[in-house]
């Protein structure tokens, strides 16, 4: 049997598991990213734990690949550069130190391209040559391919749509400038503008029984499920941004479709119902009415290890 | 001798000529555009001005292709659709009207996306598989090549960055929505920038000779040359707003060059100096000093059927 390995690489946990040409989750396990001082343990201690799993599967097994996930991932060259929530600093080649354990390809990219990989590959996105990707998680990821294509661009750091400046004296980022997409447009993003109308209405609102600090995106949308008014309005404006923003990124790439991955989501209508009127609103003549806006097709549990795992499948043949 | 014929459908003026695998433009001609009601007879009396170049040739040739340039040309159809400077209305299918006369393939695209070609080919691209060329005349046009190949998207009309929004509650556009980027960073935009600030500015300047409707950019390039502290201004602003959308553009698809192309990129630093210091301000730290900011290579009066041309060396082996 052929299988893949699929890594995500997250800031707390890392998920890894086999998945197989048809993107079945043979196996899965995790261990924690953030116990280890020395990268060097992790990678061995992460390796020691796959060959666990592989060592209990019932069939013979063919490894194809390695394919990684992780933040500020680089494609060209199998690094790790400077990721602000992983604890190793400086650049990291992972692809060099997988390899001391396994002889096999090792592909790494960011987590949102493997999540664009992984929609082609396995999910909604099977059979186009040009879509987009945006993960709304903490952050907001984004990527791109174009005819058939991942854009990793020149350095392998493109398909950052999150960190487009929406507002020119927008909110503060985390990148040290103003009015990213991402302060707006993410789980985040969403509890910011919470926050903030909670402190400038008079309006009533369950979220009003809460501490600003206690909010969440989970708290918004059960408040919006429950017909709460400024939770609702809180999505229509996040809706807005995204929707403006990504009216601005058919512009650019012209793409069959734009799927939207990751925790803020499965707010479902929530959320998809204003990003696609306000998308449609603000955009160019000839695009209207042309591009889906689809909901990620490798959701649940396995999905960064299933996108992963699609890097392997769609690089070796 | 192997050629290719390379023709710029413009609103006024059509230009075609001869070129070879090198990019010389052996031969030229043009015909008036505007002067034929029927499109029929103007692809007839093209060809035929075509077959006079032709018939003049010293040496043999083998025509390996055609290749256009036209207003809203979509790549994958071969047609015009819907262009507002051209007579002809709904939808041209230029391809098959060639056809008709030229028993050789036909490639047709946006003016934009052939200048990209043809700097790929023949200008300030060659060898680079991921830039960006904005062509700044009457509009803002652009082409994307990511991985080597034209973003066409899946319409065939990708690279419309001029028509993304900059500004929410903006100019004016020709496209019905408000604060597009060609309002601003275009001929056509630094002139109403220039306009706006005679209006509102007790500041002396050489623009205050003439009449508002008399301001053009090439009057601006010259104030701006003399010292004209209005004019340099003007330039500042056009970067400015450029930059900044150069850099979101940046974080898109990383591109390893941005080349400008086009009537204003002609005033050379007035224009590229503010361009790209803003375009370096609003970067995001990853991609901070990485970009090259170009100015075409294949100027003069030739550049447009260059960049048609190439479209048949980029796509005929």
């Amino acid at each position: 049997m052929e299988v893949a390995i699929g890594i995500d690489i997250g800031g707390t946990n890392t998920v890894f598991g086999l998945v197989d040409r048809k993107g079945n989750c043979i196996s899965e396990g995790t261990i924690r990213t953030d116990k280890y001082e020395n990268v060097k343990d992790y990678v061995k201690e992460l390796s020691e734990e796959i060959f666990k799993i592989l060592s209990v599967l019932d069939n013979e097994y063919d490894i194809r690949g390695i394919g990684v996930g992780a933040p500020n991932g680089n494609y060209f060259k199998g690094t790790v550069d400077f990721a602000p929530n992983l604890k190793w600093k400086g650049i990291i080649n992972f692809a060099e130190l997988f390899k001391e354990h396994f002889e096999v390809p090792v592909i790494l990219t960011n987590d949102a391209n493997a999540a664009a990989i992984g929609e082609m590959i396995f999910g909604a996105a099977k059979g186009m040559k040009n879509f987009v990707v945006v993960t709304l998680g903490t952050g907001l990821g984004s990527g791109f391919v174009s005819n058939g294509e991942m854009i990793y661009g020149h350095d392998g750091f493109a398909g950052e749509l999150g960190h487009t400046i929406v507002f020119h004296d927008g909110r503060k980022c985390g990148c040290g400038r103003k009015g990213c997409l991402e302060q707006y447009a993410s789980s985040t993003g969403i509890v910011k503008t919470v926050q903030e109308m909670l402190d400038s209405t008079i309006e009533d609102s369950i979220l009003k029984n809460y501490k600003p600090e206690e909010i969440t995106s989970k708290l918004i949308y059960e408040a919006a499920h429950q017909g709460d008014n400024l939770a609702i309005e809180a999505f229509d404006f996040t809706g807005r941004v995204l929707g403006f923003s990504l009216a601005n990124t058919v512009a650019i790439t012209s793409p069959e479709a734009i799927i939207l991955f990751g925790g803020l989501a499965l707010a479902g209508e929530y959320i998809f119902k204003p990003t696609k009127m306000y998308m449609e609103y603000y955009m160019l003549n000839i695009f209207k009415n042309k591009v889906k806006l689809l909901p990620s097709q490798i959701v649940g549990k396995n999905a960064a290890v299933l996108g992963a795992s699609a890097l392997v499948w769609k690089d070796i043949i």
